[in-house]
């Protein structure tokens, strides 16, 4: 098959209550992608979407085809996916492979959600119909309870007392506050301490609200092209060298594995196979932080720390840029936002301007960044990773 | 690229108020097809799933992981789509891709609804939001104010008298019960007379009653495989040889061309085209039959007859076993039912079953059917064709 390669995108500013329907948001977010590809609508040959609550927030379903309409990409075929958090990636995914396939030359994959749009008190309810709805959410099960038994389980099975564990949870918030400050598209643009995240209110012990990613409104898109077409349009083209999907049932499936994501090993496995690359390699990394524990839980199935040591990574600045391998340097799910149709879309735009070398201005570049790779966590079950290059 | 059979499928009975969950639902049809297609569990290497309303009618989303969780495909990648109606088709266009391509050599794709499960009064607000939420329904534009105005548009187009087309339209129900009587799986499964049609309720001028399809839920199932694994399991192959998909936005950007669904003729090019084969060549079609004046429109696009003609078909009964293209011998959404996530899987079983000539103990079988056409509309401009084939 053949390669392919992302080469450009966009991306709107993710916040809470945006002002934009969910439509205005992608076309603004495709526009900027199709502009920064130096092509026009007309060269799009389908269109990929990535969109989760569309009915829910808006009453709009099948939102890729207006999208479509909108921004003048007549009559292509325009095709939606739905995997909770994870959506924007299989997104990405699935269109690689059709352009892998020769079937198409350039294709556009947007994301977005309006997540804000239901209110916030009722979003950890809407949210929660991405877990079991027979034996999870019923029970009161919410992600944050979730992740908040995840960080239990793994104080208890690594035997890190709990504080430790806080205190290494809260430098992982502190790190993305700190990135996310410098990323003009973040929702949280302002530094904390940890002092600030262990002082905070308690949402669901142990997991303060600093622990916690928002719920936000946003879209984000890239262009993807075959390489012959890439090579014509830039001379920064990246590629999508590996890819790798797994998914889990609800978590009582998985008791025998938990803290542990057992879908994250296996997807990341084929990812790093079909690259041919290791997480030695990995220049710079965006993994899906829905919370603090949840990047410790994540850094050690991708392969950047033994199981049960990840939380010393952050605590230490390896995952800063200059750090062994620099995570989430956009500010991650934590201060970046976390629109979920958007969010897989918007890590790999994030990782191609890493490897394309664009955020030396931002003050956020990992220098001479080759590798990189994306991690996306959906519901209680589905990973998607992909491993990005440059030549 | 690799050419991809379809070698097997499941089919759970079509009902309004099933007593079912939507996952037991599609777990019953995936396992039926997972037997009947003789592997195990174990041997399927990807699931792609239809699913609309899952998160509206039951709470549920991104039902994909916990299916392949159910039915003991542990940790298979699981990609979920939503394309309004057409979901389904989508989803088997997608599946096929990936296997066509060499990754995997079997998949499952399946689909489901729990359509009544918010119950039937409100069932037609749930569909409208696969319309378009901005200009569309929030004016009372539900779809089936969209197929009258159709039907009007049609009448006056063509210069047939309203009276004569309503005909036309009744004959089209009558001919879908007709077969509904014969198949087990269908949701109305009893004769009705054109005087029956022409003397009920009207819904939306000049739409009747019996005009319109129910709400239902149901599920169906089929199970992908490369050419070299299918002839191993099968000795009665069936090729997805073409497949098309085109979009349309809301229907205010297509005045220019309706009655006609210009994203039909655009699609159904590209599935002939890549099969080789014309109207000409179609033995046995399952079309989009949301409303009876769907059909006709329908028919006309995808080459059976002139425009502004095809109503002619029914009432002349082209479009029975025997006639000049057998139409939805399957009862159609009409007389079988509109599970949305699972209609275009449901079509593409049924097609497969024509080709293997399977159908004969049911008295609905097109003796010697070699290649069949699928086509299926997703709200009110996608449309996704499949050309069939067997060798």
């Amino acid at each position: 098959m053949r390669r392919v390669s992302v080469i450009g995108g966009g991306h709107t500013r993710f916040m809470a209550n945006s002002p934009n329907t969910g439509l205005e948001l992608l076309a603004e977010a495709s526009m900027d992608a199709i502009i920064n590809s130096k092509i026009s609508p007309q060269d799009i040959q389908a269109v990929y979407c990535g969109n989760v609550l569309g009915d829910f927030s808006e009453g709009q379903g099948m939102i890729q085809s207006y999208l479509a309409n909108e921004i003048g990409c007549n009559y292509v075929p325009a095709t939606k996916f739905e995997g909770a958090c994870a959506t924007g990636t299989i997104a990405v995914q699935n269109a690689a492979m059709w352009v892998a396939s020769g079937t198409y030359d350039i294709v556009l994959v947007c994301g977005v959600e309006k997540a804000t749009a239901m209110g916030t008190p009722l979003a950890t309810r809407t949210f929660a119909m991405f877990s079991d709805s027979r034996f999870e959410y019923p029970a009161g099960f919410t992600f944050p309870a979730v992740f908040a038994m995840l960080a239990h389980l793994y104080a208890s099975h690594y035997h890190i007392p709990l504080e430790k564990l806080k205190e290494q949870m809260a430098h992982v918030s502190v790190q993305s506050h700190h990135y996310g400050a410098k990323n003009p598209h973040a929702q949280f643009q302002k530094e904390i301490t940890v002092e600030k995240v262990l002082g905070g209110p308690i949402v669901t012990t142990p997991l303060q609200l600093l622990d916690c990613c928002p719920f936000s409104d946003g879209a984000a898109a890239v262009i993807l092209a075959s390489e012959e077409v890439a090579k014509k349009l830039t001379d920064k083209p990246v590629y999508i060298a590996g890819s790798g999907q797994a998914s889990s049932g609800h978590l009582a499936s998985q008791y025998q594995y938990l803290p542990r994501i057992r879908a994250r090993e296996i997807a990341v496995k084929q990812a790093y196979k079909m690259a041919g690359v290791g997480p030695e390699d990995i220049d710079v990394c965006e993994l899906h932080d829905c919370f603090s524990i949840a990047s410790i839980i994540a850094a050690e199935s991708l392969g950047f720390a033994e199981f049960g040591t990840a939380g010393i990574l952050w605590e230490k600045g390896e995952t800063k840029i200059g750090g062994k391998t620099p995570i989430n340097i956009s500010g991650g799910l934590k201060a970046k936002g976390h629109p979920l149709g958007a969010t897989g879309i918007s890590q790999v735009y994030e990782i191609t301007r890493q490897l394309r070398g664009e955020l030396m201005d931002q003050g956020r570049q990992v220098e001479g960044a080759k590798v990189g790779l994306v991690d996306t966590l959906g519901g209680d079950g589905i990973i998607v990773n992909l491993v990005l290059k440059r030549d």
